[in-house]
């Protein structure tokens, strides 16, 4: 794990990694926020998925969340959304290949190789920034976009692991929206039956999660025909599944919505982790 | 005037505008955030002055400012920072030509006919958005490095337009920096007489100021020997001008910088403002 940028911030420390993965078969680079609190001892996790074309900087740089991170005392990671380089496999479009992970395993060639960002996740980042950083075993997730389904998934998956799971705009039904079919397609090949693992209502209504949950969707999104947050809120409401689905006025699907409502995430977070 | 974008952020409105400039000889862009108050009525104005390289976007996407703006009900202008376009005059140099306007109005060919950024922000600008935008003539100005140096700089030649000043490490004294001399000599000619209304340092030296200033400056921003916070610290207290200049022990000259102290400026703009 290699340091490549350390910047003060909110009395705290903005920190950029670099390291190789064994898992994504390429280098990967991902942020950290750590609280002043972290100076003394271990502070919980908040990891925050990114969408489509992002990269670990776009929520650093642009979400407003390290002040109230600083504020709740608890630490937030910002990862990569899929493995990036030379030899790793690409698409022309945005959203698919590099920038558009999905936060599965591909098993299906181009893809297969590097394409695991769920093992990545879930799985190989978790322990690295667990045995080099001052974190507790504490994690909640969320994300915005792709980042939203990628945190609904990975939560409604592993409940032993996250304690609280939130999102923003998130893509609530892949297997029934052209943000989804197209890359679990491309990743998991055409069966859909491998696909229902990947898609947060189908999940929530199987497995419902253990804590409440909270989404925030801009209700001017530009995307909400794709998003689909009614499939997700019909789920939940079926299933009597405490939580709330906030279609928030007059918001978009950019990075303004996401900062007007981080302090909401940031803290409804620490209330469940601290 | 032109809309280019509107987003809501913080129950307000982030909106980027561009319009073809007497001035500058080019088209401009500039934006500008509008608290939710600015629906129902009139509200003070806060300019916000860019640093080197950087347009309008820095501030508006990575500065924070917009949730302060908000919970204290004043409008931020973000202009950019030069004229621009092909047939504007540029350098290689990332400190010379577009992108680094340094706030004056150039003498000197190549950068005469539009490098006029002094009248563009003190004349134009605050016109052109009076007639268009719910703004009282009310106005403090404040700006991050060589944006520093155009706030502290055009506030003191123009106490009557503006109510309150303040600067993010800002370039204190451009007479005797390579943040400065070069840019003068450029714009302005090799007269080292013309370029003393460009000098934050001597103008508080020659004139003080009508109200108190802050200042905010990171003790370990790597541009300290450009920057010369002691300068103008030297100039304030040998005045005995109201106001302070705080070394924040541990901050750079980045946005993550910025951001950390963009509430405690802006609530103390609006304090003298409202």
């Amino acid at each position: 794990m290699e340091l490549v940028s350390e910047n003060r911030s909110f009395d705290g420390k903005q920190l950029v990694f670099k390291h190789p993965s064994n898992t994504t078969g390429c280098e990967m680079t991902f942020a950290v926020y750590l609280p002043p609190e972290a100076e003394d001892g271990k502070v919980p996790v908040l990891w925050y998925l990114s969408g489509l074309t992002c990269t670990h900087e776009n929520a650093m740089t642009k979400g407003g969340f390290q002040e109230h991170a600083a504020r709740n005392g608890i630490a937030i990671i910002f990862p990569d959304t899929s493995p990036r380089g030379e030899g790793v496999a690409d698409d022309d479009a945005y959203d698919l290949g590099q920038g558009a992970g999905f936060y599965v395993n591909a098993t299906r060639d181009p893809w297969k190789p590097h394409f695991r960002m769920y093992d990545y996740i879930t799985q190989e980042l978790p322990s690295l920034v667990m045995d080099h950083l001052p974190l507790e075993d504490r994690h909640g997730i969320t994300g915005h976009s792709m980042g939203g389904h990628g945190a609904l998934t990975i939560a409604l998956r592993n409940p032993e692991r996250y304690d609280s799971v939130s999102a923003f705009a998130p893509i609530t039904h892949p297997t029934q929206s052209d943000w989804g079919r197209k890359q679990l397609s491309a990743y998991l090949g055409d069966d859909e039956g491998n696909w229902s693992q990947h898609d947060s209502t189908l999940l929530l209504d199987e497995l419902g999660w253990k804590n409440d949950i909270l989404v925030d969707q801009g209700a001017s999104d530009q995307f909400l025909d794709l998003l689909k947050p009614e499939a997700l809120a019909a789920a939940m409401a079926k299933r009597r599944q405490p939580g709330q689905v906030r279609m928030q006025k007059g918001y978009d699907h950019s990075y303004y919505f996401v900062s007007t409502f981080a302090a909401d995430h940031v803290e409804w977070h620490a209330e469940r982790l601290l």
